[in-house]
């Protein structure tokens, strides 16, 4: 598995093609030189397998060719695979990428954007829950779902269209009267509008609806005291719940379950995100499925593309519905 | 959110403290200098809001503080885990991760180690497929799962200690014969030794037992044909299943229940990796869990002090059994 012999420097390079080193470094960075010295660079690069020492290139062109990410965890199904999405569009780029999982600390977050800066990478992509992040002007930088003002481009769902579509689709299912439950933040941040979307659309089709938001951090038991007091002779007020997440709508399906209640026979539910079972076989529930690799694709062409075009300072992606057993269809 | 004045550079804290530049170079790379010196480029790196850029800093000293960290995918929740668990590790000290999802492909691979070596990073850890992987001698490299030879560190679980607690585990809960099912890989490779562990605690404990392997990319239907065949008035002719993935188990579990069995009524399943629904909620199956955490620590450990001391080339971590449904207890 190992091959034995040093990397070559460019001074072997130069001493096997016989010429100056200036030679090989113009070859090495697209400078012309005539025909027959750069076949000759060429093919002593070729013998000796010589490998541009990127970091060192990078360092003189003052590019790296390395965009930093950052997300809370790789623990999350949905920040798995959109950090497996970003790798990807920024691998067929020619890039890579600096990954950090920062355990929602703002303090982490913050070092991890000075490191960037320190490491010279061309760009961050960041799902950060830090409303005070600093970062220096002149380093691109993309946030996925908080929008942080208008100088720094944001990539996210159509949440809103997204709250909206849940609701149609329990309605379109037989649904009558619907809940809303949410684990909320208090950041401003584009997942909110889930709950917009879906307060607009119930108003807008005349279908009474409950809400139930608990703050970040309180227990679950909450929402499982609030179904109970909507159940009466073993029937809920309600026929259809949209969960602000799949994770939601799984223990939501598990608490109603206890209940005696039956999904999708007496309760409908629809989850948000798309999250499919060990994270390619079917969907966990009926969900709202993000456009994770739109999504990506999206923050990469913005990162590498800022500073030389417009970008907006929000792009929205549609999201689409799919079946996955919590819902009549 | 942005901080308006560009970042300074060494030459600004030395005009700031008022000494040479090359004071200022000595004060950031830990050479002595005058008390009185030292005072005052600290204040003045203080009052700049100064920061070291670590890229020039790391050609010098040969070091980038980045670790290339390679996996197939962040599909694969065992896998995402494991990328999370290595990014902790390497954080606390003080490392970055340069992270790249190969999909499975050697050229991916194999373009991956040589960019690794461009950009200079300070080892790799890989969970590769690719068996003529080839790297640079003096690169420090640590293998995840597969034994590439004495010379390549690997970490991996004990997966022979595990085949054979997933025996003991059924026979305690009552089976009196088994069936071990696995997607078999023809690479030598440490999870292979599962099916060694289950072999050999089946013929100790006296246990009957069948195997049904198959090849990468065959359809599971091959494995669900095997469950009919064993099938006789209702009855499988075994009362415990081992698979040897969750998602297999997953798999197995829903192809029993669609035959008509209940799980663990009738048949109990026992997977392996330890995953969670969602990443942190309950197991999907009763498993053999993989000490995630302790092999990233371990990978770290070793990647780091690769060359400094002895490091064994094979290092198996212990295995533990959990509960999750499909078995008695």
């Amino acid at each position: 598995m190992a091959i034995p012999n040093p990397a070559p420097t460019m001074k072997d390079v130069a001493k096997e093609a016989g010429v100056a080193l200036g030679t090989v470094s113009k070859v090495i960075n697209g400078i012309p030189v005539g025909e027959s010295y750069r076949l000759k660079v060429e093919a002593a690069i070729e013998k000796l397998n010589y490998r541009v020492n990127s970091y060192a290139k990078g360092l003189k062109k003052n590019k790296t060719f390395i965009i930093a990410v950052m997300v809370p965890n790789l623990i999350n199904p949905f920040f798995c695979k959109l950090v497996n999405c970003i790798n990807r569009s920024l691998s067929q780029r020619g890039y890579r990428m600096l990954l950090c999982a920062t355990d929602y600390d703002p303090e982490q977050e913050q070092a991890y954007v000075i490191m960037a800066e320190q490491q010279k990478v061309d760009g961050i992509i960041c799902l950060s829950y830090n409303p005070n992040l600093q970062v220096t002007e002149g380093l691109p930088l993309i946030s996925i779902d908080r929008y942080f003002g208008s100088q720094i481009p944001c990539v996210a769902s159509d949440n809103y269209g997204g709250g909206a579509l849940a609701v149609r689709k329990l309605v379109e299912n037989g649904c009558k009267s619907l809940a809303f439950l949410r684990v909320g933040s208090k950041l401003t941040n584009e997942p909110n509008k889930r709950k917009d979307g879906f307060i607009n659309a119930c108003e807008n089709l005349d279908i009474p609806y409950v809400l139930k938001i608990i703050d970040d951090g309180v227990p679950h038991s909450e929402f499982w005291n609030f179904l109970r007091e909507h159940l009466h002779d073993g029937k809920l007020d309600f026929d259809g719940i949209f969960c602000v997440t799949d994770s939601l709508a799984h223990l939501t399906r598990q608490a109603l379950r206890e209940m005696g209640l039956r999904v999708p026979e007496d309760v409908q539910i629809i989850g948000f995100d798309g999250i499919r079972r060990f994270g390619d076989m079917e969907y966990t529930c009926s969900t709202i499925v993000q456009p994770v690799e739109e999504m990506a694709e999206a923050c990469v062409n913005m990162v590498l593309d800022k500073g030389q075009s417009q970008v907006p300072s929000l792009v929205c992606l549609p999201v689409t519905y799919a079946y996955g057993g919590t819902t009549r269809k």
